[in-house]
């Protein structure tokens, strides 16, 4: 794709990490972003409780790989943010301080944005946080129970790859937030442009939200 | 997934990083590696230069944004390896110092891997470390011409999600890289797991390598 920044205003995105984030709910959609900037001007801030690197290894499972990732930002001194993206993971359970204080950045943060997306068990951080209350969601088809008891006032669909209500896009499990997050590109700069980014990651595009092979799979 | 360790003996993989290397060339087969050491015996080195932070910013996109990755090990203190990952990306060509380090790493290791897995233009790297001579490979499909004219005498496929040819694994672009591991997983660990930890992260598998949507996308 060739450079070409358009003059408008930064958009500004935001991510949250906390330890125990799984690696593609992350990354999956900031590779799309990241290709997306090669031509829009888009801001983006990694945001955690402290600066120290945040690790994909679950907390509860010691013997487990995983990768360090920098954050840019920590909660208290995250700039002005458009788009706010939680990814989900093994470590979005419980209530360490880090998932606490996510909860609360995601509850102070949610009436100023334009937009709040998120990734698989992503969506259990949002409804603790009661954004989600009285919207339509999804989440994780293999953890489904679990994730929709920890928000009894939401509206949750089973059968979606993606839901959106309002300006909250929630996506299934994992590899699902590719999919939201370019069908939220085509939302924001345009069918051409999702379709560029998809054509240059060689990603097939699950295109119908309500197309969900993994519900049926998890007897949803 | 259950909590399963057995008691094989650890299986060492190795990540090449440089600046500029793709967000998911790396995080996709690192979240199925992730998955896979949630149940078997993983151990993971992420390999680069020197020990500070490895971007995903390619250096000649200084508008673009990027994520910041630590590595474990440098170059010259990696482990002994089973499996070498090579990710591709903006930053992979050119001669910089990192991209000069990481093709001497490629081949000084290979002739002790056991397997070498390239994603999209990574496989550029392992051509310019003479690898892949005389062996069947594929790459990136939107750069075909740029990254195959690095390996002269490389028997190139042009259509093909990825191919194996011996011990090494070679993927087209980007997201292709999900698959190939998840083929390597179930030559390496069988049919079960590499199922298993598609539906963990609820990806719809390309499991035929012949069948390849984007090289016709490219004219190729």
């Amino acid at each position: 794709m060739s450079e070409n920044h358009n003059n408008r205003e930064a958009l500004h995105i935001g991510v949250v990490l906390y330890p125990g984030f799984q690696a593609l709910d992350a990354f999956g959609p900031l590779d799309c972003i990241n290709v997306l900037s090669w031509t829009e001007n888009i801001s983006l801030s990694l945001l955690s409780t402290t600066l120290d690197p945040v690790s994909t290894k679950p907390p509860t499972s010691p013997g487990a790989t995983g990768q360090s990732i920098l954050p840019t930002h920590t909660f208290a001194t995250a700039p002005p943010l458009d788009v706010l993206l939680i990814p989900g993971g093994r470590g979005s359970r419980g209530s360490s301080p880090p998932v606490q204080e996510a909860i609360a950045f995601i509850t102070n943060t949610y009436p100023s944005l334009k937009y709040l997306i998120t990734v698989c068990t992503g969506s259990g951080l949002a409804a603790r946080a009661r954004v989600l209350d009285r919207r339509r969601a999804t989440t994780n088809k293999s953890s489904w129970q679990e994730i929709t008891a920890m928000g009894p006032d939401v509206d949750w669909i089973p059968r979606a790859r993606w839901v959106t209500d309002g300006n909250i896009w929630t996506s299934s499990g994992v590899s699902a937030g590719i999919d939201v997050t370019l069908a939220w590109i085509e939302e924001v700069f345009g069918k051409q442009k999702a379709r560029n980014i998809a054509e240059e990651i060689e990603y097939s595009r699950h295109e119908d939200p309500n197309l969900d092979p993994f519900a049926e799979l998890y007897g949803l």
